[in-house]
């Protein structure tokens, strides 16, 4: 056995011959799951006894939706309830857990993670190795960079997690380290490796450790448009 | 071939059929090998000569150890002469070095790594994305956020390594940077993003980069405590 | 099917069962290609029509190039494209998208990423967990700690992409962020978990975020001997 297809699943796209697709999962039209992306991987409380063949993993499996013309790479792994819209992309190596949602035209970057349930809306662009735990909320056109950290637990390990909540249109630099429960406003941006342990206003930012507002998005822009057109390069 | 069984290794649990396992392995009773795992991988030195088949590899593995009721999901590698106790739990794409020891009951996030010689105690739980290079040594009961990055050289390149030692109880949060050498003290916590220059005294919590005792860990706990009561967010 | 080579790809070395090549890939004497890497992956813009076999994935792919005496180890991803030299060695997870460039004797740690157009000179060593962005520089001889990321736009979502560029010799903490578009210079050395938004003298030693210069290179080694050979600790 190479790969394996259940034969509960609807697949109406494309899976790669070593591709693992369990359970009642959907497969869209248009949707490639390349040469070993697994889809429908069983959730933890599911496996008290432990398996002796895949039949028997595929048979506790719900399987995940995926939707139209996706693009699974190698080494993505998506659990059972988790549901994509249309035309998400991931790269490789992402992991995705149960009950995440992710929006239309969305894409999750190389070793990213959305480890629990994680809501991601549309047009959402995650670069590669973000970590999102379970209870992350981010809204539409939002744009994460290469390694940011999202945490759901503001006194590890406590008893009470709470989910950060990304507004629509902020951008969130590499590297940057968000603290359980705080909420960054709409059209906000953090600047990189930035710990942000406050919520951020929208339309405002952020830089340091501790994150402060240092500019509005408005004067942000206005040294973006600089950088773009001169070559200027204003520090923050 | 799409996986692979040594007839050297001793298989009381359950492999599925295209996960990897090399040499004189021991697959403890209850102990799940998810597809696409590899067990028993060569170190550097044995490959000298590179090897055609499979079978080379095999037979020039000592193969790990794993103890029994364990699950290794898949994408997950653990090198030859390493050994989990029982009850171990990894999370996708592991990598678990030569000679590193993991106690029974601890857990080991997706994507984390465990590269070179590192013991990890009992009841640990290291989260998704942490790099522990060789010589870290952790206690039991520690827990690890995501993304901690532990070094082992205080000024790189070196020819001295010196490991971290995380004393038992610690808590390490998200994103934070252990310098080569420190002892982080039992019972101690640290805060997320945090840049760990200088030893942490038992007990205590620290802050900052560098890292500075902001609390004791009493502290600690009472904060946690409001936090989890009432949901008051008081900054450290 | 549990690996597929293509017919178009030359392969002068090994090829393990399991591993996927895709077009005129060639793989140089005495390299091994581990299980489950896959060498010639397809760039995205390929990818316009939905593939319904590998056998078509194939088609479209133009191959990379692997030198003489290289290991590829298991969950690699090379791209069509990219060129590795002689006696490359990549961990564990590795990704290297298209066109990039890798320099003989260098080697990429486990789970990094060279994402898009990346230089990697000759003697580079990349520890595990570090992203390198499309238009990063790495000259000669250069040292990349563990979980180092670059940036390649210091306004994001802008219009500017800019490469960094690390010059010979240069030594590079683990967990450092290097904001897009600033020089290394040779032989500097940046400390573990500093923020770098600046360019970074050459023979010096930065520390900080925003990192700045604390030592000189000559004071660093000088720091270093002592560690080396007394086990002092100076804290720079």
């Amino acid at each position: 056995m190479a790969g394996y297809i259940s034969t509960r699943a609807q697949i109406r796209g494309s899976v790669m011959e070593n591709a693992i697709i369990l359970g009642e999962s959907v497969i869209g039209e248009e949707t490639l799951i390349d040469s070993w992306a697994y889809v429908g991987y069983p959730t933890r409380r599911k496996l008290k006894r432990i398996p002796k063949k895949i039949e028997e993993l595929d048979s506790i499996s719900d399987g995940a939706k995926i939707g139209r013309s996706c693009l699974i790479r190698s080494f993505t792994i998506i659990y059972e309830g988790a549901e994509l819209g249309d035309r998400v992309e991931t790269g490789h190596g992402v992991l995705i857990r149960e009950r995440s949602r992710i929006g239309s035209n969305s894409r999750i970057g190389s070793f990213s993670q959305l480890d629990g349930e994680v809501h991601v809306g549309e047009n959402v662009n995650i670069q590669s190795m973000v970590y999102l735990p379970h209870l992350t909320w981010i809204d539409d056109n939002v744009f994460i960079g290469p390694n940011v950290i999202v945490t759901n637990d503001r006194y590890p390990v406590s008893r009470r997690l709470r989910g950060v909540r990304i507004g629509r249109g902020a951008v969130i630099g590499a590297g940057a380290v968000l603290i359980a429960g705080i909420e960054v406003g709409e059209n906000s941006v953090i600047a990189a490796g930035s710990i942000v342990t406050k919520d951020v206003p929208a339309n405002s930012m952020v830089m340091g450790a501790p994150a402060r507002v240092r500019l509005s998005r408005m004067e942000y822009e206005e040294r973006k448009k600089l950088y773009e057109a001169r070559g200027d390069d204003v520090p923050g």
